[in-house]
């Protein structure tokens, strides 16, 4: 292999591009299915490590365990850029029950929201459903004071792609406590965004605003939000429920940072990756350990190729994607203050499915060049090369640079709202080969975009 | 959605076709994805059944179901056809060890392959490894005689599409006793036809030839077979094994055919379907369980929307396609002594993964037919519409009527061979979005093939 390598090497830098590209993505394939580290990087990420939310000793440990890995891949530089995170705890107590007018309690698989303050003691409420954010802000605050407020909104499974069906509910995620504490709720609970029907809560962000007094919220699981509609379309029910999740103080965290120096343009930086952090259920096996074994990957088989950028490819691993995306913002902040030159980054945080392709947030010129590089992928049935979304980690970069296109990873994303933030997404239900796929076409895609611009 | 439907059918017979096309499709995924009965039926099928190989009671009771289920559907005729199959039992005893020189046993994980003989009580020989049929083939008799052949081919993960890894390793099972006894060996074992690295051995069909001495022949499993091929390397080992294989009689059994009838073209067929058996291992999930399923509810949306087809759309759950294909054989040589007009046949046979699109075993004409079929799914993430292979049950109507076009449907392939004739074949491991969607799109497909030919 390592003098086939140094004859694609040559074939490369003989720039007989065409042919070369299909030996090149040919032999990263090769490495990622034949030699693949992305799968055990991803069993130690979840199994050593684990649960990795930020500010927790298990994030500590996941920045430790990414640098080491870089540094045993050997990548040309790497280290830890310094930022400011949020501490969030969700605490031990963790409990919810519906109760109906004869007494009887039913318990629900509930999950508080990511930032939600605690019930301070044993909280309990009469219930009241909303189909949506929309019926709960139109409906008069005399019906809602004192209430807990349930909102069973059900993601639309007749999305063919599932991340709309995502975006049209997150509102109720992300400012449920804030409208129903306009109209005087005490507390409020939502139905979990996941698209099956199981006894698998979804947690994610939530926020607060200043001017409004700050309720707990929860998740409940699709299956308790339906049977809670069914028993509330009997008569009347109230909700008990105990949090003890806190705020801390702002603390000191870091995203991991490993490059290979460019050849002729080594200031002109691509920076790509995933985050590090994940919610504290589960494991975080494809959000987003998936998406940073697919990035570690990526770099490990170009530089076990021998590839030598033009351009310095920097890997970011970035941490509190999930609560604050502080990795995101602070990185983009520094990178821009420190007068560097950003050309493209591309982020994967979509889990770790068969590839389908690469979308592109950028001008005209980018989405041609995107649509450039379909043919090449045609043998390893890549099919999506479109307009489309780049990421939250690099989302903040286009703010510091409005003209670089933003690359997102797209895998197949009918299972990933069965996992999404949930007790079950844990390594066992990630594929081996469909996340070797990932880690090839990344790779391959980095070559490319790095010989194109 | 009684007067939505109603609508749909208007528009469609005044032949406004592409717009019409649209809207008929989105219903028919609506429905697949909010109503639909595809992952109940998979359930019902694997748990009120589970494993049915030709012959057990459990094909029978599947017969009795697929017919019960066309009823309840009120397809329009409903029927059973009946035909003549092998019956192969596995036994209750199988079990195998390899033996190291001091005299220490290892158990490996091991399924006699289908229509293999027992080994008549204990069986033991010094084992003997090849890594290819090729090479056990070109080795002198004198080193294979009286030996336990090991062929420890491994299915080439390189390959993206993982059917070409199995083809490519699919003689050490279909061939592999007879040409180990051609050499004299006294049986035969092979490496699982699996591509995970796993404990779970893979099943499948293999054949004897009458002028060569039957001898038994099993796979065991991926990891059993690194192991042993690992402690070979170290020195000499032999092979115990038992297993009470019989062969019987061949008895009567059905193919279940359900029928909406055609309007204006009632005497064109169109024929289409999976196979209703399935290994006697796990529950046949994805093999064939979802290709029955797709089928059923394809047919009962079309029935659901008051779909009125031109030409007869004919499912068949047709029986002994894992070992005999017996169903697929009768079904071609009883429609053509019949005279019926055979127009086109469609199969559902590689697993309820998501829909990646269809392939033609046809003529220039029919694959640009497919070709134009393509746009029409572009909302819904299908992107394969070429030529390629229709399936073995639908593959004998080839030969008495040699011009009509078989289409296959081409779902993802990389989880496919995780489960293929292995215990780990069951209904926890099929994703019910993922088998909805290739509901939606057979149905999809086979109204559009309607209104074209």
């Amino acid at each position: 292999m390592k003098i086939f390598s140094f004859f694609i090497l040559l074939l490369v830098s003989s720039s007989i591009f065409s042919q070369n590209d299909s030996i090149m993505i040919r032999t990263i394939y090769n490495e990622a299915l034949s030699k693949g580290h992305a799968y055990e990087d991803l069993r130690s990420l979840c199994k050593d490590i684990g649960a990795r939310i930020t500010g927790s000793a298990e994030a500590e440990m996941a920045i430790h365990w990414g640098e080491l890995k870089m540094k045993e891949y050997e990548f040309d530089k790497v280290y830890l850029q310094e930022i400011e995170v949020p501490h969030w705890e969700r605490g031990t107590k963790e409990a919810g029950w519906y109760k109906g007018s004869d007494g009887h309690l039913h318990k629900v698989h509930l999950l508080a929201l990511g930032g939600s303050i605690g019930t301070n003691g044993t909280l309990e409420g009469k219930l009241i459903q909303f189909n949506s954010l929309d019926e709960l802000k139109a409906t008069d605050p005399i019906l809602v004071k004192d209430k807990v407020v349930f909102i069973n909104q059900k993601m639309d499974e007749q999305q063919i792609q599932t991340f709309k069906a995502y975006g049209g509910c997150y509102p109720i995620r992300g400012n449920g406590a804030v409208e129903a504490s306009k109209l005087g709720a005490k507390a409020v609970i939502i139905r979990s965004l996941g698209l099956p029907l199981d006894h698998n809560p979804h947690t994610g962000s939530m926020h607060y605003i200043d001017s409004i007094e700050r309720i707990p919220a929860a998740a409940i699981s699709t299956q308790d939000a339906e049977d809670l509609a069914k028993f509330l379309s009997n008569g009347s029910a109230s909700f008990v429920m105990e949090m003890d999740c806190r705020h801390y103080p702002n603390m000191t965290s870091y995203n991991v940072i490993g490059e290979l120096t460019g050849s002729d343009k080594s200031d002109e930086i691509i920076t790509f990756g995933g985050h590090l952090d994940s919610w504290d259920t589960g494991e975080g096996a494809h959000d987003d350990g998936a998406g940073i074994v697919h990035c570690l990957e990526a770099m490990r088989i170009l530089k076990t190729l021998n590839y030598q950028p033009q351009h310095t490819l920097r890997l970011v691993l970035f941490m509190n994607e999930e609560n604050g995306n502080m990795g995101g913002k602070s990185y983009a902040k520094i990178v821009k203050e420190k007068g560097e030159k950003q050309i493209a980054a591309l982020e994967s945080d979509r889990g770790g499915f068969a590839p389908r392709g690469f979308s592109c947030d950028g001008s005209d010129e980018y989405i041609t060049l995107l649509e450039s590089f379909e043919s090449k992928f045609s043998s390893y049935d890549l099919h999506i090369f479109e307009k489309g979304y780049g990421g939250v980690d690099i989302s903040p970069l286009k703010s510091e640079y409005p003209e670089i296109p933003l690359f997102g990873f797209v895998p197949d994303s009918q299972r990933y709202f069965d996992f999404h933030h949930a007790p079950s997404d844990v390594f066992e239900n990630v594929n081996k080969r469909e996340l070797e796929l990932g880690a090839a076409a990344i790779s391959s895609f980095l070559y490319l975009l790095d010989k194109s611009l």
